[in-house]
């Protein structure tokens, strides 16, 4: 039997939405052991009889820091008392859809770290304009990423790339200002000599944020302060492009019967670019399956979620294949 | 008399467009002072008897670099003759779309900075979903962008805005993986720190990519590769979200009348957010006004560009007032 916590409190006040996730995922997955961790009177009260279906861990808190990454330990919190419950209790896995900041250093300072890996990386993955999905990592865990923690994270992210899409080799391409070797830093520059030593992936050199949004790689390495902003960047000119349309839309008769001829396949596109359909992100570099959904995540997107950890808990050799390629590039 | 110094070269060889764009500016403006710098008999042989309308310095070779920014200075091209001609003959105003490292190599290496000054920025003008135009610098100039150099630049860019758009106190906002005042670099949160000590400009603190696309302040200042992937992100997103839009329309006859519908619209959108329209990006920090078009610029974006230098060297006190505020603040 495998088992999940599942921290169900984060910011957008989303609770009500993971417990039908939750009770979804259960009732199709009877054999998972879910355990919920939150305020026990509101979920009891929320899923009545359905409550005996999970073990439910009471807590209150939201995660959050303010000073400091290490406050995440001081104050009591959910996500807090998740990864303890994690810990204590061997569970295979933990998803959460608090603050990103605070999962990252319980991340840090909860999970046993993967051999050669110092530092966890955040990953989500991301619509493209040519219908794939490419992963980003590091999307914002680490201010400093110096080119060896790139290198053994694109071993994680290939090897996750290859189980969750069924791809034997899948590329790799490194984000920078420029695809011209002498641009960008010292450090990613030497990140891309690292990664063309590197015979475990199929590295394709510096990429710019266009081959990325047009999938040209499967796999976007970068810097996390370079992958933070570029996420950012994307999601929101999506967002405003949408609003900008939608005005556009509204702005007169004719074209207002425009967009009523164009609605459903408006919806379609909308949908595909839309990352709550895609599931949570990844942290890379742990022995445990930490995954992040994001803040205002519906139904739909904390049971994605859930089957995304199914999927990763299900192929077998998972963690164990990217230990031992792990162990082969550092000990050349 | 003010004076310009043209080179009508680049990569996207678009130098009749340069030519067609400088005619109708010259014609507008016999006041100026024109000077092209490209192939003689090229210019000539298009130019026609219009010919005699300008000056031309006959040079050949495009401006590129491959290992190292100083390499600029060794190999012939259009832009070092450009360059050259501008420090030589006392012109105001120097015109490129060339490649954008070779200009800021040439920027730094052969025009006068302006005192405290120690870096030129790269700072475009980007529209926003809410109307309205934003200046984010730096926008790739420098790989390394210590806080003073953010400060300094700070108050070229609010002097530019307030003679470009006629508003008094422009808003400046530091561009930053997140708003919290922990995150980020060292060097952000030290920047964070002068800017707010800064009383010569209207601050308000970090903001992230979604604040710069949504126009919450009149100026973005960043560090060079953020800035850098910020702008690549933004224009390949709306690019890209442009092409699945199209694919959208076009992808069955119902949607193909919406599509009809809404053209004229559309396409009022689309010059909206196209940079072409917005002329060229100013470098910052230079005792001459240097202006990089794009490379793909259309005759319209050349003559916009040109407008645009017209605007500064016709407010009189542009320079001046830029070095009594740096001075100002440096002697604090």
């Amino acid at each position: 039997m495998k088992k999940i916590v599942f921290d169900i409190l984060n910011n957008d006040g989303g609770h009500f939405k993971a417990l039908d996730a939750a009770l979804k995922f259960k009732n199709e997955n009877p054999n998972y052991q879910l355990t919920l961790v939150g305020p026990a009177n509101i979920i009891k009260e929320y899923l009545k009889k359905n409550t005996n279906k999970f073990e439910i861990f009471d807590s209150n808190g939201l995660a959050h820091i303010e000073n400091s990454p290490r406050e995440i330990l001081k104050n009591q919190s959910t996500m807090l008392d998740a990864f303890n419950f994690l810990n204590e209790n061997e569970y295979d896995a933990i998803l959460s859809s608090g603050d990103s900041g605070s999962l990252i250093s319980l991340s840090s300072l909860k999970v046993k770290r993967l051999p050669n890996v110092a530092r966890p990386a955040f990953m989500p993955m991301i619509p493209t304009i040519n219908n794939k999905y490419i992963l980003l990592l590091d999307a914002g865990a680490n201010v400093e990423t110096p080119s060896e923690y790139l290198n053994n994270w694109s071993l994680v992210a290939t090897e996750y790339y290859k189980k969750i899409f069924n791809i034997q080799k899948p590329t790799v391409g490194l984000l920078n200002i420029g695809t011209e070797e002498y641009k960008g830093s010292n450090n990613i520059k030497e990140a891309n000599h690292l990664l063309k030593d590197n015979t475990l992936i199929n590295y394709q050199g510096f990429i710019e944020p266009k081959d990325a949004i047009e999938g040209k790689v499967d796999i976007v390495l970068a810097e996390g302060q370079i992958g933070n902003i570029f996420l950012k960047t994307l999601e929101s000119s999506f967002i405003g492009f949408g609003r900008v349309l939608k005005q556009t839309i509204m702005s007169s008769c004719i074209s207002k019967i425009g967009g009523l001829f164009l609605k459903p396949k408006l919806k379609k596109m909308k949908q595909r670019f839309d990352y709550r359909n895609v599931g949570g992100a990844y942290i890379v570099g742990l022995e445990k399956v930490v995954v992040k959904a994001h803040g205002s995540s519906d139904k739909i997107a904390f049971y994605n979620a859930l089957n995304q950890i199914k999927n990763l808990l299900e192929k077998n050799n998972f963690i164990e294949d990217i230990k031992s390629n792990l162990g082969a590039i550092n000990n050349e």
